[in-house]
């Protein structure tokens, strides 16, 4: 079980799961050897309302990823980068990216640009550019719908427009692998999806969210402009934090260049794809369950109001919503049999 | 499989398995959700010649305790300490220690007291006082033979000086469980050892290493002053980094209150280092062998002359004998059936 390096870079807190500690242990899990540089060391995630502790500066990045090149140990396989705070941080992680795509133009490398979620921005607005000069030298890229929104500077509302993000990753950024990591299932994308890949019984927005693997690399398969697959999850109540990163880490565990079990109509993405999805809602799913059974006072509900005036009572829903990484641990090192749906004609007008 | 949580206070590497890289991983795969305080920030160990990166200041370390505290985060049932650098900071982590002792008599607290090894010092004089002030606060205590010597000022040259090592720790510093993680199996303790204990064909320095494990803290046993155990590994040749780091680890999570699995003369300290030092073994096997297999270039032996005129002569050694804890995982999760003798008469004089 050697499965080579993934060098991670992102952010670092003492408790808790989001950033590397969401992400280097399942890695570490399926077999890989990570290679860990903390963009900042807090003490918690920020949905604590307190946190802290010191940033990496840019100067101090690039001094350890130069001192790691200068010792020979800048030779991953895969790269996996999160969350960077701050756009001269990011232009140094921008350098490392460009040199290690020059030195291993077979390097995987899973780009997550993390920008906000449900229409907010929470990052400085200076780092989109940086993003963007990021996609050409990406494999793959995991951001949700709003930061395909706000990448592409296209509102997704209905088919077309959703085409018409993804032709601007693929085309215009030179992304092969584009995964929109979760979208709402609303009504215009509920009617567009093939009907094997629809729920059950979706009758309302809001219930499910929809996972979208879009591979133009697959060259092999002569899709134009991409083959694309989809499958959904439920969603589950309440926000609970570290899931995107998760997500990422799982999908550039699981992309092999070698075919996948032989499945129908699978891609070496879509397999990706559906095992990390399958893992990390089953993760999600035990976080949620563990989180239901706690004493009252410690699930009360989202409530901005009263989080205001009893910050406690937001500490308190934070701490029994981290992610149960380690108590799932079997679930991640399992082989997962769900698979995604192939889009076929979603390029079709 | 929910053991607790386990803060971890020690080095980070981004590359390569030292301090908090060595340990973090293995409790996490015992089932143990670790919170993870990184005093420094490194490319790669200092055994590379060339390595760099932020230190955590002391007031940065006492700002993420107190976020912690405030957020009520702060409450392990396990603390592991390891390499910290300089006084200021092992001070702070002092303040922290006693007051998680004063919350929580029940703590399990690990203290590996990094100084040196092989009678270099390699921290700074000044927090060898700060260690012997943290002594008191702990539970299990885990230094090599040198450790030992430079904390009790005894040189152990024979069994009567290794008694009064031991009864320092116990007696002076209420130490109830002292662990000497290694100390070479010369003549003296070879003929000391209770028969059973002894390798099968020893007779040459060097080849053996002994640990001893001393637990005063097993009234029930009724023994004055501590029962002693002890185990010998084989010696594996040159150096491998990480490895008192990786044993610390599995010690304090092997470190059950309730009692182990039925075996004769066990204590609590005795299974907890057994399952230590044979995971660590495995690990350390594993390693040595893959090391072993690398090409001629990548396994030259240590040779200070020629590593002064060729820094990449001991970049390559170096890298090839990082610690195989990946591809080890399934032994650090396993249950280890080796013991450790009981030392009867240890203290009949």
């Amino acid at each position: 079980m050697s499965k080579g390096r993934v060098l991670s870079i992102q952010s670092h807190v003492a408790f808790g799961y989001v950033g590397g500690k969401a992400a280097v242990f399942p890695l570490q899990c399926l077999g890989y050897d990570v290679d860990v540089v903390n963009t900042v060391n807090f003490s918690n995630h920020s949905g604590y309302g307190r946190f802290g502790g010191p940033r990496a500066t840019a100067a101090e990045l690039t001094s350890i990823f130069d001192i790691m090149d200068r010792n020979a140990l800048l030779w991953p396989e895969r790269l996996l980068t999160g969350y960077i705070p701050g756009g001269e941080a990011l232009s140094a992680v921008l350098s490392l990216v460009r040199k290690l795509r020059e030195k291993n133009p077979e390097l995987i490398y899973l780009l997550d640009p993390v920008l906000g979620d449900s229409g907010k921005l929470y990052v400085s607005p200076d780092v989109i550019p940086i993003y963007r000069a990021m996609l050409p030298l990406s494999t793959i890229i995991t951001p949700n719908w709003f930061e395909v929104e706000v990448l592409t500077d296209v509102k997704m509302t209905d088919l077309a427009s959703l085409r018409q993000a993804l032709r601007i990753l693929h085309e215009e950024h030179h992304v092969p692998n584009v995964v929109i990591s979760s979208i709402p299932l609303r009504r215009w994308l509920l009617e567009a999806l093939p009907p094997a890949a629809r729920p059950p019984a979706a009758d309302l927005d809001g219930d499910f969210l929809l996972s979208i693997a879009s591979s133009a690399a697959d060259a092999a398969r002569g899709a134009r402009p991409s083959v694309v697959h989809a499958r959904h999850v439920t969603c589950l109540p309440g926000y609970f934090s570290g899931v995107g990163d998760l997500f990422s880490a799982l999908v550039v565990g699981h992309f092999h260049s070698a075919p996948p079990p032989p499945c129908a109509g699978a891609s070496v993405l879509s397999y990706a794809v559906a095992q990390a999805l399958s893992k990390t809602h089953a993760i999600l799913s035990m976080t949620h369950e563990y989180a239901a059974a706690l004493p009252e006072e410690d699930r009360l509900p989202t409530d901005e109001e009263l989080d205001g005036v009893d910050p406690e009572r937001k500490i308190r829903r934070m701490k029994g919503r981290e992610l149960r990484l380690i108590q799932g641990q079997d679930v991640l090192r399992a082989h997962a049999t769900e698979e995604m749906y192939v889009w076929n004609g979603f390029w079709d007008q």
